[in-house]
């Protein structure tokens, strides 16, 4: 899954260039990441992705290996669950295969854990014919994320937990996220999935009836064909989340309690965990003279950066915009979005 | 007088490329904004440029109406006395000339008034066989400036007026300075001046008899002769101001009180009020998309800058490095350079 946007990370993320293409926290990009994390585990030829039809070339050029046919361009954006449906039926040629879903935004650095983790999901989507999902241990009460409340008891493959999935339940307050943090019953939603192909199909023919007839009528034997159908089709489709359309609805749900680092690197300050350090606790990616400065968020790439007597500020040039944000107004860098696409500076978009 | 290398403009000033050789406030730069204040009153043919050595190509390029003669490059920095008496010497034929002695990295924008109030000292430094310097309204309690008091009653001539000179002080302190302005008895010291060729080579004779007699030696009919003596001769000069060798020494000194705007943008703070300003005191000379801030200084060239939620920075970039300043802390970029010179990072100096 390589949609989104990603205004959160502009300067850098652009239109035509969001997050999931850049190399937000290291050389490579999100999804170049993704790609390479599944080396040994999933051979390239079967391997999709569906993104904004606008960043299909960019996609394409970013890894090669990819067969063309295998990245596909969404006529609209439509969320989650309209992606995972037409990936299924790209796919339902095999419906006892198993399909990882894996969103290209993602960071995570174990690989082998990561790996050893979907190994086990995919046996448990075989075996139990299971909805499995990926829970990550919270580490804070995150506001942020939606949350599984596990039910009865972990059983274990290979050193990987497992266990049924009672309910799906969307981002909370402030204290209810602490009740389930402390309750230790729950795990975030990590937004990745694993399910047999047959099995997806079947949920949203029982969730998402309407997503699923439109799509059933489109004759995916002839790419041309459906590629035209799916122009006409996907518009219409509702525009809902996998965790709501389908995982809060469905039964047979089970959750690998991940053994891997993870992050959803939702913003600069998220980002900048990643960055290298000075002992004043600034983050950069770039040369930074700091005097007098602390708490700096710095990507300005090969540029210099000097800072004096300045605090907490996220500090990011992307050559032809540069942007200086309190630390706390991280979320409002959408603000300048918005007041770019009310102006005439949608160049900078 | 082109010497000076301003490192408190850093990014956007460099030892190739200080502040009088850029456009710090308008579209000239500094120094062809001052040349240009000579129009009508000064042939180009008359005007004499001295500057760091280093300078002397880039000073031919902006000026292309210069004699290429008359732009003299300094072996080495010896302060504002060793400039003025080299250019004294430069024009030793003349004796009975004015010259006018003026900084290339002031602000002006009177035009008129300027050159009204250079032939009224002009007029006096004849009359008189004065030395004149130039008397600027104090508008605040400044302790970055010297001061002249004023002795006996102002005279004008053709609207403007002039003064005899009790003394020269240094910059003072807070308290003093106060005083200084209450009294309406003292002028800043702008740092210009008039008077005869003879008269200020006598003047360097009576009171800096050392510089005078080291410089009298060289033969001045030969350029080349006399470009290779000076490089012996002028490390050992004495290094001091004109204020303070000369100025604070002589009798006979008149002051014009200056009909003009000056500023002698001593940084970007100065630099500031020449920018244009949104309501809520962001003084920027690029594109600028401040949301939630106040009080910025923006000079960031062609490139949109964005801020969230930040108060009185001074954001300067200058494509291969980038200032993010307290402006508060403005005299301290100071700092920035004296690290770029203790590490590794001389290309950005």
């Amino acid at each position: 899954m390589a949609g989104g946007s990603g205004t959160r990370f502009w300067p850098k993320s652009r239109q035509s260039l969001p997050k999931q293409l850049l190399p937000i926290t290291g050389h490579e990009s999100m999804i170049q990441n993704t790609f390479g994390r599944l080396r040994g585990l999933v051979p390239p030829s079967r391997v999709w992705v569906i993104s904004a039809a606008d960043h299909v070339v960019s996609i394409r050029k970013q890894i090669p290996q990819l067969s063309r046919a295998h990245v596909i361009g969404e006529p609209c954006a439509r969320n989650t669950a309209a992606c995972v449906a037409l990936a299924a039926f790209l796919m339902q040629q095999e419906p006892e295969s198993v399909m990882f879903v894996l969103p290209a935004d993602h960071v995570i650095r174990d690989r082998r854990q990561f790996r050893r983790s979907l190994e086990v999901a995919a046996q448990l989507a075989v075996q139990f014919d299971a909805l499995v999902t990926f829970g990550i241990e919270p580490t804070f009460a995150a506001t942020g994320y939606g949350y599984l409340e596990l039910e009865g008891k972990q059983a274990r493959i290979n050193g990987v937990s497992y266990c049924r999935v009672r309910r799906f339940v969307e981002k909370p307050d402030r204290s209810t996220a602490k009740s389930y943090v402390s309750s230790g019953n729950f795990l975030w939603n990590g937004g990745m999935f694993a399910w047999k192909v047959g099995r997806i199909l079947d949920s949203f023919r029982k969730y998402m009836p309407e997503t699923y007839h439109s799509l059933s009528r489109i004759d995916w034997t002839h790419p041309k064909t459906a590629h035209r159908a799916l122009a006409r089709v996907y518009p219409k489709l509702q525009s809902t989340s996998v965790d709501y359309g389908i995982m809060e609805k469905a039964d047979n749900v089970y959750a690998v309690r991940a053994t891997f680092d993870w992050s959803d690197v939702g913003s600069w300050d998220a980002a900048a965990a990643f960055f290298s350090r000075d002992a004043a606790g600034n983050a950069s990616r770039s040369k930074l003279i700091a005097v007098d400065s602390e708490g700096l968020i710095v990507d300005a790439g090969n540029k210099l950066v000097a800072t004096v007597g300045v605090d907490n500020l996220i500090i990011i040039d992307a050559g032809d915009a540069l942007l200086v944000c309190a630390k706390s107004r991280a979320q409002d860098v959408k603000q300048i979005v918005d007041r770019l696409k009310a102006g005439e500076l949608c160049r900078y978009l």
